[in-house]
């Protein structure tokens, strides 16, 4: 029986000649940015990974229902799994945003899904590091964040040569568009946002038809780019990250605008610096959105970010930043003489309580294939009772042996 | 807007005086089941959470699907949400067994899903801990499995006098049917094991009609449960238990007998000690699974329990095992002199580089109010730039105030 396609099984080991997924390495990826989430002092949450349809078509328009993993429920309910975080964080702030002080700074690891028209490799599934600063408008709460995402990726040993922080503002395009807009005008600005989001990857002549169907041209729209001049606000975040050391890794670059409907201020990517792979990361602030999916109910600023598992590891992969994931055996026990097995075995559950990685062979088997065993695992001693008061020791990497008092082996494991 | 009925959402810290679920709780109980499984040497896998409907109906027949949160995708699959890990670890094992010595020792953390009808407050989603041993046929195993069960429990805090193990087997029911059996028998013995499973719970003469039924007295199956004679089986498990100093945590007891089709041998259950609680875990051998999921192709004997987060929770809620859930806020960095917040950045980002979890207001705040919030995040420490080469440390639980100079912060900070 096969899985569904898109989705993937994370495996112990990596499998070699196969495109198996790893548990071990999904495990690294969110153990750092945990981490680093706790040190900015962003602290966890998590929603259900199913929600009601609504959730996301308030915040989306119906549009969105084409791409999402939606069904309906046995209760005809219409579901769907989540495809994005914001909306369930929006719906929890605000049904308990008394209950915090602002700033709130919040973080998750969801697994997302969706469900387009399937290609080849194209995952229905990937996790996400969420994090997300409610209830401020100061840009300091975005440079916070954007510190924390360029800190998150040197987390993984990435630098300022391996990717940038390409930053923007709704808010320039917004003057940019009000400024020059027909006076015909009537609500395109979402529409121009989009043509300015595909211009790295839509042909000139495409980009050129559509912006002239706005009432704009290609030439002034890519002026305005290459000007590149900060506004207030990113002037603000960049001296912000450069008190703390990070300006080299950020560069304003207006060709970034986000497709998503509901950003409405600073917006910002991380790429890596060779432009080999997709987006690491993005964000922004979506000020309106709280209210939005609270029926209007709660008002509070927000902005957030991002950040895909499957772009992450690719990346990480290339750049060897990786560690092994071996087994993390710290001792094997040797049975060597099966009257000896009881003894073993308490010495097992000693060892185990005192926090060690501890393997042995469940049933008799010869003593060559257990010491292979213990090679496999790269255990880093064996232990073999060798009477009823002591234990020899064996040192795997240095071949360095001692022979302990049982209750003295532990002082003999580093 | 509301989430679904039967799901959690998981807040920061728990918020007074509501139900809400704590993501810092569940946070804790994960890591605690990673660590244990670890010394154990189980590792780590995941599936996805959907699979194909078929992949749980072949398991446990069509009946399943009335407790099944299943549904129709876009691509008109069957497809459910999973309501246990089993079928995925025996297919994820039956696809790629080669790559792996046995027996092979895995463990998961996988949320999962049903859908009954509805009870109030009765949840539709939770988490568990799965842990199985594959391709090992010996008792050993099963002692191995259970030890790591009854030391996960220890590892919360929980004792001998908290929790039990109720060792039975479908062997030792399995005898005692064949011998009894009517000659008219007719594959009824599931149906005997249900009446067995449901005997603590469902009234005296309602069990009694149905063993009528099935040729067997009340009274026999009563004797039998109490001379609970264990088999040599469990004997072997009882012993090996014994030589980790494990075996007051464990007694046989054959009112245990699971209610999944799927068991094959020995069988066990977690209960709190004082019988307040659901069964906390539970578990067996499955030795014909791999099988019939592989269709045939791979044969493997295996056994593994699930502990789910929910009833674990209640109870070291009730034994008062759980430790605060606060913020983690190693240093607050106060911000006196708005012309110093270069520095403090600076300083901030010093310290969270060096791995503190660092919090500091966003906007210019007053001292007092600054303080305060250190105290709400029961910081250990408050920094403070005074100069441009000193920074004023102070400890919140001792007092104690010292100026260093700015790269020697750290040093002051323990």
């Amino acid at each position: 029986m096969e899985r569904l396609p898109g989705f993937r099984d994370f495996y112990p080991e990596p499998i070699p000649h196969t495109d198996v997924w790893s548990a071990d390495a999904r495990q690294f990826i969110f153990e750092k940015w945990r981490t680093v989430a706790r040190r900015y002092n962003f602290r966890e949450y998590d929603g259900p990974p199913l929600e009601p349809l609504e959730l996301f078509t308030t915040k989306s328009g119906d549009e969105i229902v084409a791409q999402l993993y939606n069904f309906t429920d046995k209760g005809e309910r219409a579901i769907a799994l989540r495809p994005e975080m914001t909306p369930t964080l929006a719906r929890m702030i605000a049904a308990h945003e008394r209950n915090y002080k602002k700033p709130v700074k919040w973080f998750a690891i969801p697994q997302l899904f969706r469900y387009e028209r399937q290609q080849k490799g194209r995952l229905r599934e990937h996790f996400q590091f969420n994090a997300d600063i409610i209830g401020e408008t100061d840009p300091a709460a975005d440079a916070e964040l954007i510190a924390l995402l360029i800190d998150t990726l040197r987390g993984f040993g990435l630098t300022a040569q391996d990717f940038v922080i390409r930053l923007s503002s709704r808010n320039a395009w917004h003057d940019f568009y009000q400024s020059r807009k027909p006076k015909t005008e009537n609500g395109n600005e979402y529409k121009f946002f989009q043509v300015i989001d595909k211009l790295e990857r839509a042909e000139p002549e495409e980009s050129e038809k559509k912006l002239s169907a706005l009432g704009f041209s290609l030439a002034e729209v890519n002026q305005f780019i290459e000007a590149g001049k900060p506004t207030a606000e990113l002037e603000s975040i960049l001296q912000n990250l450069a008190a703390r050391g990070l300006r080299e890794f950020a560069k304003v670059d207006y060709k970034v605008v986000r497709g998503l409907a509901y950003y409405t201020g600073v917006v910002f990517e991380a790429f890596d610096a060779k432009g080999e792979f997709r987006a690491i990361a993005g964000g922004g602030r979506y000020d309106n959105l709280v209210k939005l999916i609270s029926g209007g109910k709660v008002e509070l600023p927000a902005l957030g970010f991002g950040m895909g598992d499957v772009v992450l590891l690719e990346l990480l992969k290339a750049r060897k930043l990786l560690p092994p994931f071996d087994s993390r055996t710290d001792v094997f026990v040797m049975i060597e003489d099966e009257s000896f097995r009881p003894q073993s075995l308490q010495l097992i559950q000693d060892l185990r309580t005192a926090g060690y990685a501890v393997e042995f062979a469940l049933t008799p088997a010869k003593v060559d294939k257990q010491f292979k065993r213990a090679q496999e695992l790269k255990a880093a001693f064996t232990a073999r009772v060798e009477n009823d008061a002591y234990v020899r020791i064996r040192n795997l990497k240095t071949r360095a042996e001692v022979v302990a008092g049982f209750a003295d082996t532990k002082n003999h494991l580093r």
